[in-house]
């Protein structure tokens, strides 16, 4: 191990490895504090070439190699495990744009390129870079893309995924595939950066993408509506989006007791709407043509009978006060105690069915649990998280984790959904990935990681 | 092989093979007749269990597959080879649309669907699904998916690729990867379709897919605009672009001469701009809200000096001239002789230089050579046909297809194009797949065939 280490210091060169574990603690703590590991070297390549001869290097020297970006994931995707053995790859010293191409609406960046950075760049050319997260001042796109991160725009724009147009990853054996190609259509042969996208670091390291970008949206519309159910959410979202088109860029639900939360404990927020309601629905419209009549659209959705009442913003602050509703859902949660959280996905049409059945299951197996439900209804993507009952020890309530997720995902998959919409497998979901996806799929999954990674030392232990 | 093709008919059932030779003619003959093939039977399986048992029955035995879908491919992926001894897979008869909902945005479609059939089934529920090719009456999704097709939509809504959300598919040893859902989200592992998707049918045979549908754009406007040059489409492009955002759905170049061309040779074609130009656009927006003020946006584009002249339609009839205009250039490239064609892209701001030094190079290779370049500007994707010189033999010209091609995807590799935009690889472009991917990436295309098809028993000799 010793002079792995060192050929390690070698490749990457005085200011690129750190040992220390006190100055490394950031990098071995998963945010949340769930995951902590061990590592004997972090390594900071700079260049792809250094990310090569690293991976070729440890291949040979059977030591295991786990990629890290911001370190902003929330299933473990990122962290060694505890045995001190595996070296930790960052690619945040990899923070270059190569170029942006404003007419060819493309631009191409390199791992370590913090989210936000991109989307500056975007914009200082006039362009959109559509990807954005919570996180997207501290996570880097190439963990975006290893994990194929989903965010507020995917209703409009896709997934991270979407906006690849090409990847340059390097194979754990250190040859560099150099796949940074942008084009809107190619079809030589087998697509293969979808593999490393998405794959979490298991198949490959990716150092560089070209990515989409768009033009900027303007004319920016927020509403948000009341409604009696949260069937009426999904009715509504069918006939928003036959009249808004593309311009519709969100749509987001939120049930009752989330806003509640938000307004007992996030200083400064008030419902701009009377009275008390079930559901609530954040609609979110832009476009770089013309403004489009917006309220009167909604005004036509009240009157179909798909939505109690509904307000729209009249300015930029009004905008900012709604969205900040919807954002402090999470930190408002944490007043209420200990919570279980479950990032979901079903086919849109069945999204109000899953809550009520996964709500009536979930308070069956804990009387007295509150659910705390919103999520990104175009997407079929709901963040499904229960609050303790109030009076039970959260010790007890938190013990109960595992047996919660799986009432939780047994009725997922009963809606043909997914246990994992947008935040990947890591460690936490391993087990689930065995459960629910049969046998055939996991097999070949399996195959596949083998015949790339036969002594297994990219992120071992992470999605299978 | 006699036990084979009988057991293989005991699977399908009376109905569902054939072996005379004059009855499959159309099935052995790629339709411009450059492939001709022979097979001891054609099944033709009407449910997924049936695939299954096909593919395990023909590993057994050591009897390679070739899966067909409408047979419009241009490449010959689709045929077998000359040897007789390999089974032909239609999945026509896989033709039932599974589901439709509206409200979902998706249809589950069968691989055997045509695609007209696909699109009609959206329209009948008020929803769009924007796959379109000229072959749409024929040929089918499974053939349209495992190609990863193109065609006049994809500026506006992607390729083939992007309209997927799950799939079903047969492995070579008879497996059924069941991953049909139809999620907006899914981080749950690899994301196993895009193996299949665009791999031609050589990883495994796809015999259903979950499809995305949009809302239906309306108030079509169509604009013809004169250009002084092709650089000038490229920076108009970036232009409208930004102007009409996704109320732009086709932006499509044509060279003088193509024009030209078809006005001779098409009965009743006729050019609404006066004069000469050296090149056209074909403007086309759409959008399910309120007309937009397109006619103003053009003016504006004129007055910025990118254009030279420019007429907007005032009715569908004329839309239908204009469009007319540029799907009969291939049509009436034929009256002008022999002609070698290409099917490339390149980056977008590229696509002007690619033209002009491509042009060069094969004008020094055969003087007098024509050019009809025409395409779609959004994608960087450039048909670029070289009519035969006038007075110079047609074979004579025929016979320097492999030189021109050469030149050209030299030309193409130059700018970081591919040789191969929208039509695939099959048998045609299998040398160059060689040539102009590198190492790694062809390498690691033949370990992913080899790990899934080890006795190389499903669609061998294309591709790869």
């Amino acid at each position: 191990m010793r002079e792995t280490i060192d050929r390690l210091k070698e490749i990457v060169g005085p200011r690129g490895w750190i040992t220390d574990p006190e100055r490394l603690h950031g990098n071995l703590t998963e945010w949340r504090g769930t995951w902590v590991g061990k590592t004997p070297i972090m390594v900071s390549p700079t260049t792809t070439e250094e990310v090569s001869r690293i991976l070729a290097l440890c291949r040979e020297a059977r030591t295991a190699v786990v990629p890290q970006g911001g370190n902003t994931g929330l299933c473990g995707g990122a962290i060694p495990d505890v045995t001190g053995t595996q070296v930790l790859l960052s690619l945040s010293r990899m923070n270059r744009i190569r170029a942006v191409d404003a007419g060819d609406y493309s631009l191409v960046a390199e791992a370590g390129c913090v989210l936000a950075d991109i989307q500056a760049a975007a914009n200082a050319c006039g362009r959109f870079f559509p990807l954005s997260l919570s996180s997207e001042g501290s996570c880097q796109i190439g963990g975006n893309l290893s994990t194929n991160a989903g965010g507020t725009n995917v209703l409009r724009y896709g997934t991270a995924r979407d906006q690849v147009l090409g990847i340059e990853a390097v194979l754990p054996n250190g040859d560099v595939f150099r796949g940074l190609r942008s084009l809107r259509k190619d079809t030589a042969g087998y697509d293969l950066k979808h593999l490393f996208i998405g794959s979490e670091g298991t198949l490959g390291v990716i150092t560089a993408a070209s990515l989409r970008l768009y033009p900027r949206p303007e004319n920016r519309q927020v509403a948000l509506l009341a409604l009696a159910s949260a069937q009426q959410a999904v009715d509504l979202y069918a006939d928003v989006r036959q009249r808004l088109a593309d311009q519709l860029q969100a749509f987001e639900l939120m049930s009752d007791r989330s806003l509640r939360h938000v307004c007992r404990h996030i200083p400064g927020s008030r419902l701009p709407l009377e009275g008390a309601h079930p559901w609530y629905v954040l609609v979110d419209s832009a476009s770089p043509v013309d403004r489009i009549p917006f309220e009167e659209r909604l005004m036509e959705v009240l009157e179909s009978g798909l939505a109690t009442d509904a307000v729209v913003t009249k300015n930029d602050a009004e905008q900012e006060q709604i969205w900040r509703l919807r954002h402090s859902i999470s930190e408002a949660q944490k007043h209420e105690g200990a919570s279980l959280k479950h990032d979901v996905s079903v086919p849109v049409g069945e999204v109000a069915r899953f809550i009520a059945e996964a709500e009536a299951e979930v308070l069956r197996a804990i009387p007295g649990s509150r659910l705390v439900a919103f999520g990104h209804v175009g997407d079929g993507n709901v963040h499904f998280n229960v609050s303790q009952p109030k009076g039970m020890p959260a010790d007890a309530f938190i013990a109960e984790r595992e047996r919660v997720a799986g009432i939780v995902y047994d009725v997922v998959e009963k809606y043909n959904g997914s246990f994992s919409a947008e935040h990947g497998v890591g460690v936490l979901k391993r087990e689930a990935l065995q459960r629910y996806r049969g046998d055939v799929e996991v097999g070949l999954m399996r195959t596949v990681k083998r015949v790339l990674d036969p002594d297994n030392l990219l992120n071992p232990g992470k999605v299978l």
